[in-house]
């Protein structure tokens, strides 16, 4: 099974624009990129990154400056059998949250985001297309009924938790197992119990 | 196994001000009751109500006016055997997600909510007591090594999805299989999906 990770190498993660400087934010995403590699790669998979730029990363790093669903789509089509994909945000993903993703035998499977994205999938079905724009896990749902794919839901709060804004950094902080969750450490954010939910303070 | 739903009956949910009108919360608070005694029925378990007041509910409800922790130590100090604590606005759960924490063999089984908090646990063994201020799934963690438990850890983004927040009721619209999608439906909330995550609008 391919198993790919896209990355927008270009201002990622602007929604985190309230919590980190320009320059931590690029430094921040290649760091939970490192994380999901590794997390794939012990799940014993060979991950290859899809970026919209060239990036030094320990991975083969496949070039596509296209937005995030044209170049799914165009792996998807150019691939025989199997792919996977694992956005590259996901710092909470371990081993065995993946092994969950890629264990079910059905022709598509899918791990919700919260807010509505897809935070992970696997096609099995050549016929199945993405399209990340919107409530994407609903119509995904929808476009894996539509071309008869058997459709498979993963249930997973790692997988499910995306970091996009300040709040996510709370989940790292609690749950993280690689190197986001040091390098927050090391930026000096830590978790504030001070309401209902916890929050993330920086020192 | 006990399963205790600990349920707030005075001015639940104040978190959802912004959502809903004082009435609407409360009976959307019990909606959700309804639809997690529902789950843990359809698990095959027979729920049990710990609420602060009377209260009407298709299940036998124990009142203790004590805030959380002590109401929940109570019951577990009175108890032989084990016992599974499962939060009220777990509008998200379903048999199969109930089925993963009232499975795993471990002393004490922790399902931690988005936060920080402790969504549902089970605690098998006697000396374990529980503490819901402040970063309950980490001080839960360390309550459990502290007795010598072995812990199991589920995840869940169902399990994970309290619902206290505007945001959550997206979790409802996108995840929910009971009533309180339904409420949410007919007092005319929907998904949005103009930004990043989607949101809520009420029309």
């Amino acid at each position: 099974m391919r198993v790919l990770v896209p990355f927008a190498a270009d201002d990622p993660k602007t929604r985190l624009a309230d919590a980190l400087a320009p320059d931590e934010r690029a430094d921040f995403a290649r760091t939970m990129l490192a994380d999901v590699l590794r997390a794939i790669e012990a799940s014993g998979r060979d991950p290859e990154v899809l970026a919209t730029a060239p990036l030094s990363v320990e991975a083969p790093v496949t070039v596509d400056e296209r937005p995030l669903t044209p170049a799914v789509n165009g792996a998807l089509t150019e691939t025989d059998g199997p792919v996977a994909v694992v956005m590259a945000d996901l710092a909470l993903a371990t081993p065995a949250a993946l092994e969950r993703l890629f264990e079910p035998d059905a022709d598509v499977v899918l791990a919700p985001g919260r807010g509505g994205g897809t935070n992970a999938l696997v096609a099995r079905d050549p016929s199945f297309r993405v399209d990340y724009h919107g409530v994407s896990f609903r119509d995904h749902l929808a476009a894996a009924a539509a071309v008869g794919a058997e459709t498979a839901v993963v249930d997973s709060h790692r997988l499910a938790t995306d970091v996009d804004e300040r709040a996510d950094l709370a989940e790292v902080l609690l749950h993280g197992e690689g190197e986001a969750v040091a390098w927050l450490r090391e930026a000096g954010f830590a978790l504030s119990a001070d309401g209902g939910r916890v929050e993330v303070v920086r020192e």
